[in-house]
């Protein structure tokens, strides 16, 4: 028996038992007449004290325990050898402290120590395992073991746990059923790559890992299963960004015999229930919104809705005085900074070389500051009186005292530029409180969008998403037109899943097929179990994915910053800097596979 | 909206009620004057009605809705058209039916409908979706989707997830944190083979698919999550057996601060959680025994206790007879068959030839007719007299009446001989009772075996399991004498699951991989990150795994077959015949990853 109870639970109600508790030595004190040790486990802290016989034989008679002035005196000095982070096991018997902490479950205790046994040793950590820790990034990666003692990340993974368990229950409740789907499947790359898994058995041959189980959750519908769900683990080979997993987790769902509305419905209430599950958030029904309006209103299909300041097209306003900018531009936009009428040179000039970054690429930024007493001042003063700028006021809203930011040029980059600067300001004027959570459902989104590079048409969703029968006509003239019925579940402009009503006739699957560009032949081969499958009563269905490391991150500290919340992440290069992975293999495991690795170029 | 109710849960206290039903067309009867449709989905089956017009005018009067005599005629002549497993959706008056049908819980009522809408044709099924069905193996491998909508297909998924449920709700309840691990881990086989990824970012490396996340729970432990589960998929590149699948799904716990006691009981609770939740099946406590006691007495280390027939030893009472085979024997072997005495020479040839199969490999069988009036008759009677044979009979505590049946060699095989002999008898016996469960804890398997091939010695468990101090010494003398901390939950005969209390030192770690005949640069390579670990205050810390596949195919139907509780398994070469993979991927794939496939031999 290494321990009697945890290192959380014990309180005055316990005093006078023997106890024994094991965990990890956090802190030491030694006050010369007696050694404190704050005891840790996942559970809490506890403090054990030695006494010094020298100094301290008033404590004596608590002892239940007979033990000689030479055993005293031993134990004493052994407490003194206890490094940080030292594996002990402790004997003793609970009493009240003097001296109480109230911030700790059991701060009214402390266990005074009648015998101890050093479970493990342990060599200094090269970083302090606070909250506020000392190590930086890479070298707590490399230990990730350690710095998961922290109470942050410890507290990230069990509430995360809490979340999946919540889903669960939710999901269970509502009759969908979690059936595992294959992890080596079929190299079908749409858009995202693949990884691949050589096969020693059919040499030459490759699994897949799956981006996603969809086609397996669609079979499952046409199976008849009706409600599924699956919390699972997905893979994309992607050039990593910051803040990007080679593997996530989904929680992956799909309905039977849905509409649109069903689906919504049932997955606002997930998310409802999750948030009071864990958080004790209660949420009003989540307001919709198009993919349109969400573009036209706040510049990107993920509009963070705690604060205003939106976007208002000022295209024509703008037209016909001469300044070629804006004469010339396909778009013009602006957005009301309240109260920064007062903005610098310098403040300005910074928001100018804000949207001029590459990845903004904004070409410029035109400011009007429209002040308390009503005057109206730009950087366009040249070209427009104060009375047409008064026009530009009106038609973004503006009050005075407010600073009024265009943008121009096409639009698609400029939206996406004031969005951006939205967003800024947003974070400047401290709108973006991390207390207020403002779910939102953007609706219709496109189905097809054009690739820049290839000019190809690609599924916006993915190729499995039926689209609006009104827009079906588009197909032959406008394809970027046609509306999906697919939806995003968007919090605080972070969007948390992605779903849509699939398409569940081969005939309409053939189509959508031919529309991002591919030939008979090459749909036969990779999605012909599908394909046949859609021939034996498939029903209508439709479903949802959430980003569950996401949701995570997002549902606990409202913050976008996956890593934190995954037990064993990769670094931005895709590598496991603690086991050392990704690594060669040896030239017995190739040979088997019968694949070689090409020299470097 | 495609439905107001499912299509099992209707009964007579919604006569009168207009509902609308989705499904699929089961079964279709045109009885002239109507048409009855079973409609399935997921919850059940429901009747619907159609009324011909021309015929059946008594009925009308029970329709809600206006209908003139043409849209009845044309509603009935639709319902005429419908095909096996065509998706309809139905709109109708719940009404009491005259003919009732009790073995299904909407037995009592039927919709006579009033709008049919075709949601989705089908062409014939390629088999029949019964419960006993006409399609083969691999065609119902190919069509799993179909496979799947057949009940007992479709029972064993729906009740797979309600066993996983059971065993989160038990340890969730125990404060077990169900935490994930990577799956894109580093290749360190030992044992069998691991599945591969190429890394693409990093040419020339390779991540694994775990085998199990034995470091990784283990490291969570160092970490202090004190407790820790994962319902995860597992990898293992294995020439394939029946029944055995490259990808499958283990229950992964570990525990902190534990002692081999902590877990079994801790576990053997978690059994009685699931077989009670899933099955009302309760348990006394699991009975223990030693690997060497289950070697002795049962022959193999996974004994079904459900019935007796124990292999007794008799090396020493069959020799210096003059029969040079039993003279020489390592050991020879017994057990009584009951009241098979007066099996004929076919039946007993029969079992000789059942030993001598190469996957056994006894070199043959001896048998002792112990017939019901006391005389013994057997197949050796050249060497031994009656009274000799009756010493045989008291050392396996026969009876009369009793078949003797007597294998003898080396002792290992002799054993395994007469372990399947056992178990080949037991199933004639029909001893083997499916409403029986009988699970058995064993106890003390060696830490060490010496692979046959080699001569070097391999770990029995995985090289992470700790062992006996008191057999510490036998490094040195006589590894394979080294007991383990380990041990295996059985029942009826399947290995459940497996564990062990683990290594939580980096010393005696070292010492492990030595004997197991890694070199320092080697465990250093592949192992640095978990010595390293056990360096920064490891606990105590053990656990265990269940194959969750076989888990379930146990606990739902007592039959150890895990291929029908998967829902997308693999064949015997390990191909999705339905996606048909492991496939060929193009060479701008292969060319990004950086490798080539070698030409075939």
């Amino acid at each position: 028996m290494l321990r009697t109870h945890t290192c959380g639970e014990l309180t005055v109600q316990d005093a006078g038992k023997e106890v024994t508790l094991s965990g990890w030595v956090f802190r030491s004190r030694d006050q010369g007449g007696m050694v404190f040790i704050d005891l840790r486990d996942r559970y809490g802290f506890t403090q054990l004290v030695f006494l010094n016989p020298a100094k301290n034989m008033a404590g004596k008679g608590a002892y239940r325990k007979q033990m000689s002035d030479a055993e005293l005196q031993s134990l004493y000095d052994s407490s003194k050898t206890l490094g940080r982070e030292y594996v002990i096991k402790a004997t003793g018997i609970v009493q009240e402290r003097s001296n109480k902490n109230p911030n700790i479950t059991t701060g009214d205790i402390e266990i005074l120590v009648e015998s101890l046994e050093v479970l493990n040793a342990s060599k200094t950590p090269p970083f302090t395992l606070e909250d506020e820790t000392d190590g930086g990034d890479e070298l707590r990666m490399k230990y990730r073991y350690l710095d998961l003692r922290r109470d942050a990340v410890k507290d990230n993974l069990l509430n995360r746990h809490k979340v999946a368990k919540a889903i669960r229950e939710y999901l269970d409740g509502q009759g969908f059923a979690d059936i595992e789907t294959p992890f080596l499947i079929k190299s079908t790359p749409e858009g995202a790559r693949d990884f691949v898994v050589p096969s020693r058995v059919n040499q030459g041959e490759f699994y897949a890992l799956p981006q996603s189980p969809q086609t397996f959750k669609q079979l499952l519908m046409v199976a008849g299963f009706d409600r599924y769900y699956q919390i699972v683990r997905c893979f994309r080979d992607e050039d990593l960004r910051a803040d990007r997993q080679p593997e996530f987790t989904q929680i992956d769902c799909e309905m039977a015999f849905v509409e649109q509305e069903d689906v919504l419905n049932m997955f606002e209430g997930m998310v409802k229930y999750a948030f009071k599950k864990v958080r004790n958030i209660e949420f009003p029904n989540f307001p919709r919104m198009t993919y349109a309006d969400a573009l036209r209103l706040y510049g990107n299909d993920k509009p963070d809705i705690r604060f205003g300041m939106l976007l208002h097209e000022i295209t024509s306003v703008v037209k016909g005085k001469g300044f070629k900018v804006l004469d010339d531009a396909e778009y013009a936009g602006v957005i009301s900074v309240p109260g920064a009428s007062e903005y610098t040179r310098k403040q300005t000039d910074d928001l100018t070389e804000f949207v001029k970054r590459p990845q903004i690429g904004a070409k410029g930024l035109i400011y009007v500051k429209y002040s308390e007493d009503g005057s109206l001042k730009s950087s366009v003063d040249k070209f427009y009186t104060p009375d047409d700028l008064k026009k530009w006021a009106e038609a973004a809203e503006a009050k005075p005292g407010d600073l009024l930011l265009v943008v121009s040029g096409d639009k698609a980059t400029s939206r996406r530029a004031l969005s951006e600067l939205r967003l800024e300001m947003g974070n400047r004027l401290g709108l973006r409180d991390k207390n207020v959570y403002k779910p939102l459902w953007v609706l219709d989104f496109p189905l097809l969008e054009q690739d820049k590079e290839t000019g190809r048409w690609v599924a916006c969703h993915h190729p499995f998403t039926s689209w609006k029968k009104e827009d079906e006509h588009y197909f032959e003239t406008a394809p970027g037109e046609i509306r999906a019925n697919a939806y995003d579940l968007v919090i605080n402009g972070v969007e948390l899943s992605s779903g849509s009503v699939r398409i569940h006739d081969r005939g309409k699957q053939e189509k959508m097929f031919q529309a991002i560009g591919l030939s008979k032949e090459e749909w036969e081969k990779k999605f012909s179990f599908i394909l046949n499958a859609f021939e034996y009563g498939a029903p209508p269905h439709g479903g949802i994915a959430f980003g569950f490391d996401r949701f995570c991150s997002i549902c606990i500290s409202n913050e976008d910053y996956i890593r934190d919340f995954i037990a064993f992440p990769k670094n931005n290069a895709g590598r496991d800097t603690m086991m050392d992975t990704p690594a060669t293999i040896n030239e017995e495991q190739l040979k088997e596979l019968g694949i070689q690795v090409n020299a470097p170029e």
